[in-house]
């Protein structure tokens, strides 16, 4: 473990600034199980953001032009955290300088850019991680391996589900998540990802998809002061919501189980509500994110008198758990799973093996939202080998 | 109150016990406040059958011909509890004897059917009942109620779900279950109504719906021996399985609403799982058949500080219940359910005003599960309003 | 099975109406595998109440003195559903008449009365049922079986909890309840009782307890119209209340396992909750009252990673709910406990053994609670033993 | 906020790095909010411990001997985490050279020492702070905002629970935690101060206390190799366990309300499970640390048919959340209390003002503790008056 991995921080907002705890964090979670991180230089079209965030992390060096981290010999890791329309330029120009890179989701706003980076990434032989963070959680990696160990025998179904209530409001203002251009799809792509992500990681490839979208507040005033979760509307002025407020799907994989997902961003009474239940043929596992300590796991075989759906509280016996606590039932929290994730980053960047999960697994989410766009247009089941190569992706 | 209601029970099975059971009950625990009640006479294919049920109602009446019944002028109501594919014919024939009618689910096979029931019986001015017990608990009465009063502001989503585990086993022998003739559907129709029957009675008419279904365990061994749930299989022999082991759906509905149900009889780690979860502009309920005895509610218009789903346990505060308990705490199991059914009956009868569910409510549900077979087989969304007028019913 | 069982009912109040269905839902449910049974007479100090539940129940007489019931040599069983405090009186002349005896809980207002009714009883060779119906629960069969079958080990720790809010309104009018005389202790002797007895069942005998008592709401108005839950107060004369509000208690079990209790009647937010937690050394299991289908099973013996509790509902795999339903997941109901507890005291009749929970259990659980009230009284450990044979008792 | 905060580290095991990477996360999370920061020296009686933490921290002093911390004028809080035994001599040490002292829990053995502690520190002006971190909850911040707003009236009632598994193997070797020179009590020490930590803070000062310890295992193999929760045992030597597997208590609070408290280390089934009920005269309050992110809240002036327990999730909308996430739903961990804990350390000595919980707060568990002891060693009720003025303490 010689070697030090310097690493550079494009966009120093909310998720910046996670990623880069996450990285000081990993240092004092694993120590010597880690190689060495260095944070070399923090890029953000907001120069005193950049600044801030650099000082606070020891680092002297901040600039408005990603070029410069990109360019930098001295850099190993580009990290992507700006907005989700910016990520395919940026990324394409690490991927041209030979970088390895951690991005945030989504990768891109649709599948013809996935799938680009994705081929070019390969090509170039570089590591590359999408930050799905909540596929981190001890908990999945525990349902993981009950799944791949056959516990609950074949898989048959799948139940996702991505509800939030953060756009209930129907005054809250337009915003860029409101935006096509910028966010691409609502729900599904904000959230909806989430649960699609855990069907992808546990179930495995899916076939074709039938999606359904709808829009309940089809316009919402514009935003005058402020952006994000906080800015404040002129309710004179109203502009077009458009994207979905709430998209369903249904799946089937390429095993044979069937499933469906549905997300909203105007559930009313949930809170980023993210829940899984999987069936086997001889068992059945139930997730949701807000106990993100707990698993779920039944098992046929028990006695008939004994069956019943298994509490299990994530501790040291689940894998990386035991790096933060040495005893049980003390919480890992949300905070933990970037740290968890950029664990997997190094380790993959040092053993030179793929990251889990990279741009390929990110370009499979792409491709299972973009035929359920497709489908939902076009009122048809519609496979995700439909979706041809790319032809006409911006440059 | 003068007047005696007189019954007589056509079906000496599970479910004819249940409701001569039901009977009996109801006039224990709402005593003066029902019209009192006679069971005049039982028929079953089985003699023996129907005379036990009989001898252990103190009814002293019990024959093989259920014309007798259907033809006897000192019998007001028949109650319906064969074989599903035999309601159609009982129901008809009792109609046009100018009889009010309690019959089990579901209604008939087909929506065909029901319709020329819930004409003729409209036609005739009859009280019809049918047996969606689920609906009859007071925890759904709630739940009604507060919808109705606005308290979760305009219904947007509705997501429902019955799973069950009866099937899991491929081993487990071929039954009238899997025999479309018989059953009709197979998930759906057995159990996926009970879902859609919530989603009916609490969002409101459905407009369109998509369907899919799967047969995971396509062919079973014939059964050698017994019948329903204890039957033995001949392992040599096996029979193709007719109908869906499970069956997703979307549901657009008129008030604007959508949703989706998905229902299984292959659900391992399931047993009887009934749920829904809806959503308003203004507050949410979920509710779960396993915790029957408690609804849960979500207010949007707390505190933000104090949002959060609340457990209410149902007591004598919630309408039919204090007939049952003076104190709250005390669970209602599944036979108060049909005995508040048959309140509900006897009580319609009496003030000679519909009943609910009535065979006008089984008729929507009945074109419901039509039209998701049918975009289930054409792959694509289908109008309630495609399902024609019936024209070749068999008579 | 030829004999047919008679029995007379004394006490025509809510218990009364609640044991004569149950004894009629018993021949429904159980049919040829329990004998005949009939309702010879039912008396009570209100004519009219013994008139009308007789008449309900196809019995044609009804008194005013219950030694009618007592001395009636038809009569093989006395039912006995009056007020608590006169339960001792009632059940000793039937006693001395050689009836099997059917008593509602408590047995009688403290464990001096109670001794001599086991004593009495006991060398009458008669069969004795207290009304525990919370014991009848298949769930606590299970419990008592996982227990038995040393599934959880040795038992180390019971935890128990009976808390409700039915008198949590200080302007909620003095009854009954808060009378000694009549009710004997408060929370303890109505509710916590039915903790007490879960620990008797499942862990086994009590050897010392100690006690603490606390009244928070020191009177009440005096009610001036109505009784029990529904009585009306006259908010300018007061009266104080002579009982416990709340016990707390820990226990030490003859076994080496300890133990606490815990009951309230103003427990703000609790509906007849009624819980236990039992460890052992190698498991564990938890109930409550409020989801009463379900038990929960810990096993510390399952691999490390899988180790959690259980949730498992209650079906046909669990003894006599299969004389209920065919099928899980359908619920059992408070009413179904009584019917059970009438099957439990019919059989033991029939075969001429001891019916569970008999007049013994009740003894052993009234020296618990008198043990506990000495023990508050004096601020120390009390031995169940220090309960003298009693003395002076009313006669 | 000019100043620069300056502390040294005394003890560079588990909870010392803990305590290290919080400072440094305090700095990431709250930024300007928080005076600068910085690690000056860590101490362990292990050298190489000390130096790998102190580098890894970005501090270039490590040495074995605390007092040069003690004695360093650039210091400006002392920070212990050593063992037990040891934080009295230290934290005495650290008040006389006048520095703010940041101790882990317990603060001493007894409550003379933590008397003594107290009573120092306050004559000296020195700000103090004990690591009872579960109470840095935003959840337990909203309990006490509920509590002391009068939402759930005045309180009667406390039910806290403590269990955990860790000692639930009897082959798992004899270690300091089973030593009462070095660990003090047992559970109730190590754990179940938790629960009387809550008691505390959300009811009020303690009054009286009965207490009961038992210890189911009284004697464990002597450890030969490791230490901690990883040690190895030679079963052929034993040594006799010197305190309580389990700890059994009932209070009394000095405001009239009364509750119990139980804590265990034989806890089969239970991983650091940390509960408690509070009951109010108009509303209740539940949390278990299991489910860290959730409230439960009972307000008994709902309507009637809408009382319920609302189950609350944390969120921005909870004070100090919104420091760490912008959106709700997203867990805090464990780790996150540490932080929470910090920034009240740091807060507190900027403005000059007593921190929560400071030595005050500690010294009164303290007391608690050992009335318990006192009383389950007499067999009777101790007021927490009795425990006298420190006499005879080591020095």
């Amino acid at each position: 473990m010689a070697k030090k991995i310097r690493f550079g921080l494009v966009g120093a907002g909310w998720m910046g600034k996670s990623h880069a705890s996450a990285f000081r964090n990993a240092a004092l979670v694993f120590r010597s199980r880690l190689p060495e991180i260095e944070l070399r230089a923090v890029a953000d079209v907001n120069l005193e953001s950049a600044r801030t965030l650099a000082l606070a992390n020891g680092c002297s060096r901040w600039t408005t032009d990603y070029n410069e981290i990109i360019n930098d010999p001295e850099i190993d890791v580009v990290d992507i955290t700006t907005p989700n329309d910016t990520h395919f330029v940026i990324a394409r120009a690490a991927i041209a300088a030979g970088k390895h890179i951690y991005c945030e989701k989504p990768l891109t706003l649709d599948s013809r850019e996935s799938q680009i980076l994705t081929d070019e990434a390969n090509a170039a032989g570089l590591i590359t991680l999408v930050g799905f963070n909540y596929l981190m959680n001890p908990a999945q990696s525990l349902a993981r391996h009950l799944i791949q160990s056959g516990e609950i025998g074949e898989v048959i179904s799948f139940r996702g589900i991505r509800d939030g209530d953060a756009a209930v409001d129907p005054l809250a203002p337009f915003s860029w998540r409101h935006d096509r251009k910028i966010a691409g799809s609502g729900a599904l792509g904000d959230t909806g990802t989430h649960a699609l992500s855990m069907a992808q990681m546990l179930v495995g490839d899916i076939d074709s998809v039938f999606g359904f979208t709808k829009t309940f507040i089809k316009e919402r005033p514009v935003s005058v002061a402020g952006s994000g979760y906080s800015s404040r509307a002129d309710l004179t002025r109203m502009r077009a919501v458009e994207n979905d407020d709430t998209t369903l799907c249904m799946l089937t994989f390429k095993n044979g189980a069937v499933g469906s997902m549905s997300c909203s961003r105007v559930a009313t009474g949930r809170r980023a509500w993210l829940t899984y239940e999987i069936q086997g043929t001889k068992g059945g596992l139930f997730f949701t994110q807000q106990r993100m300590n707990e698993l779920q796991f039944y098992r046929h075989s028990d006695p008939p008198s004994e069956r019943g759906y298994k509490t299990i509280y994530i501790g040291p016996e689940h894998g990386i758990y035991s790096a933060f606590h040495p005893i049980p039932g003390m919480q890992i929290g949300y905070n933990d799973l970037k740290i968890i994730e950029v664990h997997e980053l190094l380790t993959a960047i040092e053993k030179n093996m793929p990251a889990f999960p990279d741009f390929e697994f990110a370009n499979k989410i792409a491709k299972v939202v973009d035929a359920i766009l497709l489908s939902a247009e076009e009122g048809r089941w519609t496979a995700l080998d439909e979706l041809h190569a790319p032809s006409t992706v911006r440059e």
